[in-house]
C-alpha cells in the first residue's frame, strides 16, 4: 500500500514537470549562489533546476530574464519556464515576487523560512497563484508540526518539501532531524493531503537519491553538491572548500555568527545555517569580541578566494554531507550520474533481495 | 563499482551468518532490553538479535544459559550460539566478558563506548578473539575518526557498525550527524579495508531498512522498534511510550540527566543517551536543584508503570524514528514485515527506474 501511494505520488508530481526523468532530482534554491545558469542546467539535463533568492529581491528579475534566454537557447520546450524560483519569505518583497512571477510564470516557487508561520506562506501563496495559476507552490518545513500547519492550511502547497538536520545553509536551529527519520514521518502525516512530498538535506550522491526514494520521496533536491557545479554563483575560495571539506558532522554546525558578521540580522530564530568552521567562529568560541571579529571578517572578505578555508573568515554554508562531494563538475553531469548511480543501486538490491 | 562493492560486503557478511535472509536485519544491543528471548526471536526469524548488557556485567551468564536453552528449542541450527551479545566496554567487565565468550562461543560480540578509544576496544577486540576464535568483532562508531581508528587499528573488528544521530540510548554528545551521511562518508573512507559496514540510527521499517541497504549497508541495525516487541525485557509502562511518542524530533533530545538520576556517573563523556523529554527534563530546565528532581524520580521509581510518560519522570531512552513505531508486535513479526517492506520497494523503485 505504502509503496504503491508512492509510486503515485511520483507519478502525480512528475506529471506537471513533463521534461523531468526518473528519479526527480532538483536543484534546491541556494541564496545567490543558484542563479540562472545553475537553475536551467539543472533543467535541461532532465532535472528542475530552482535559482535561490539574489543578493537583493529586485535581483530576481534580471535573474529571470538571464533564465529566459538561457531556457531559448535549450532543448527544453514548456508552456511554463521551466525552472523554479526559490523566496526567502521573512525578508522576502511580496511585491516584487509576485510581478516577477506574473511576467515569467515559472513552472514551481519554492517558500521557505516565514516570520509569522503558516499564515505569512498563505499569504505569499495567494498572492502567487493569482499572478500565474499554473505554477506550484513549494513549500520547504523542517518540523512535523510545520509539516502539519502547510497541508491543513486554507491554502495548501502543491509540494512539501521536508529538510532534514543534515541540510545546509538555514535550517531548523533545534527539534529537528536527520532524514531518514524526519521524511517518514512527514510522509506518514500528511498521507491523507494527497501532496507529493519531496525529500532534502544530506543528499549528495546516487545513494543518498536512492535512499531518499526508498523512503517515499516524490523527487529529491540536492544543495551542496550543486555548490560544486560549474555553474554555481560562487567564488572559487568558497567552492574550493566545498570540495576540500570533509567529516561535517565535525567540520560543520548551525550558527547565527557568520550571517551577524556579514551584517545580516534578523532571521527569525528557529532557523540558523549549517557552516564549515573556520577562524571566525574558532575565534568566537575563545570569547574574542564581536566587533574585533567582524575587523577580521571584513579583511579576510577583502582578500578574495583566500577569505575562505580552515583559516579563512568567511561564511561558508554547506550541509552535512560535505565530505561527499569530492569534485566541480557540470551541473547536467551532476544530475546525470546521481541518476544512473540511483538506478544501478535500486536495480541491484532488487534483484539481490 | 560502488554498487558491486555494497554487493560483495553483504555477501562476505551474509556468509558468517549462513540463517540470516535478506535484507539483513540486526537487533541492537539495547542494555537490559535486549535480552535473551528478544535475540533468540530476532535470529529465529532470519536475523540476527544481539543482546545488551544485563544490569550488573555477570547478568551474561545467566542470560546467556538462557539464550542457549533458547536456541535449542529453536529451528536454529549453528556451530556458534547464533546470536550476539553486546558490551559497553567503559564499565565492563572483561574478565566475566571473557569467560562468558569462551564458555558459550556466541557468533558474534557488539562492543561499544570504550573510555580510552580504540586501544581499549583493541584489547577487548583480542582478549574475546583468544576465548572464541570463530566469534566475530563488532565495533559500534559514530564518528569518521572513531571509524578510521578502528579499522586502521592493529586489532580491526570483523564489522564496523556505524550509527547515525537518529539513534536512542547512548551516541554521540556532539560531532555525530544524520545516517543518510555518516554512513556514506564512513563507507567511503574503509572502503579499502574490505569490512562490512551495518547502518544504526533511525531505521524503523522497511523504508529505513530499503534507505540504509541503499546508502551500501550490509545489514541494518533497528534498536527503537524492537522495544516495542512482545520480546523486550521493558516495563510496560516504557513500552507504551515508545508506541504513543511521537515527533522525535521534538520530544526527544540526548542528555545525562536521567543517568544521574539513576545514580550512573562515569559515563565518557563524548556519549550522551537519547531519551524522550518528561518532568524530570522539563523541571530541570526550569531550574529546579537535583535533589529534588531526585526525590521526585525516585518516587517516580515506585510507582511502577506510571513513571513513564508526559507526566512521569523516569528514563526513556528511544530513538528520534520513535515516531514511526506504532504498535508492539512480536520480534519475528518485526523482522519479517521490514524485510518483506523494503523487498516490495527496492522491486518497486527498480521496476519504476
Amino acid at each position: 500500500m505504502a509503496t504503491q501511494r508512492a509510486a503515485e505520488l511520483r507519478r502525480l508530481l512528475a506529471r506537471s514537470y513533463p521534461w523531468a526523468k526518473k528519479s526527480f532530482i532538483v536543484g534546491a534554491p541556494m541564496r545567490i549562489m543558484a542563479g540562472p545558469n545553475l537553475a536551467v542546467a539543472v533543467s535541461a539535463a532532465g532535472g528542475l533546476g530552482f535559482m535561490g533568492p539574489p543578493a537583493k529581491p529586485d535581483g530576481v528579475l534580471a535573474d529571470l530574464d538571464r533564465a529566459r534566454e538561457l531556457v531559448s537557447a535549450s532543448d527544453l520546450r514548456h508552456p511554463l519556464l521551466p525552472i523554479g524560483v526559490g523566496f526567502q519569505v521573512w525578508n522576502g518583497d511580496l511585491k516584487i515576487a509576485t510581478s516577477a512571477i506574473e511576467k515569467h510564470k515559472p513552472c514551481a516557487v519554492w517558500l521557505f523560512a516565514p516570520k509569522n508561520g503558516q499564515a505569512e506562506l498563505d499569504e505569499w501563496t495567494a498572492s502567487l497563484r493569482g499572478a500565474s495559476r499554473d505554477t506550484q507552490v513549494w513549500i520547504q518545513v523542517g518540523t512535523l508540526g510545520d509539516a502539519l500547519a502547510a497541508v491543513n492550511s486554507s491554502t495548501p502547497p502543491d509540494v512539501l518539501v521536508v529538510q532534514g538536520s543534515e541540510a545546509g545553509g538555514h535550517g531548523m536551529t533545534k527539534e529537528s532531524t536527520g532524514t531518514i527519520v524526519l521524511f517518514a514521518e512527514v510522509a506518514d502525516a500528511v498521507k491523507e493531503s494527497g501532496i507529493p512530498v519531496v525529500a532534502a538535506g544530506g543528499i549528495i550522491d546516487g545513494r543518498g537519491v536512492a535512499a531518499a526514494l526508498s523512503l517515499g520521496a516524490a523527487a529529491v533536491a540536492m544543495g551542496t553538491r550543486f555548490l560544486a557545479s560549474s555553474e554555481a554563483r560562487i567564488a572559487k575560495g568558497y567552492q574550493d572548500e566545498v570540495v576540500r571539506a570533509s567529516d561535517g558532522a565535525k567540520t560543520t554546525l548551525r550558527t547565527h555568527l557568520y550571517n551577524h558578521l556579514r551584517g545580516t540580522f534578523g532571521w527569525p530564530e528557529q532557523f540558523a545555517p549549517r557552516t564549515l568552521i573556520n577562524r571566525s567562529w574558532i575565534d568566537h568560541e575563545a570569547g574574542v569580541p564581536f566587533e574585533k571579529l567582524q575587523t577580521l571578517h571584513d579583511e579576510a572578505a577583502k582578500s578574495g578566494d583566500a577569505g575562505w578555508g580552515p583559516e579563512g573568515r568567511l561564511a561558508t554554508y554547506v550541509g552535512a554531507g560535505v565530505g561527499l562531494v569530492r569534485s566541480v563538475q557540470d551541473a547536467g553531469e551532476i544530475v546525470e550520474s546521481v541518476r544512473n548511480e540511483a538506478r544501478d543501486i535500486l536495480k541491484a538490491l532488487s534483484d539481490d533481495a
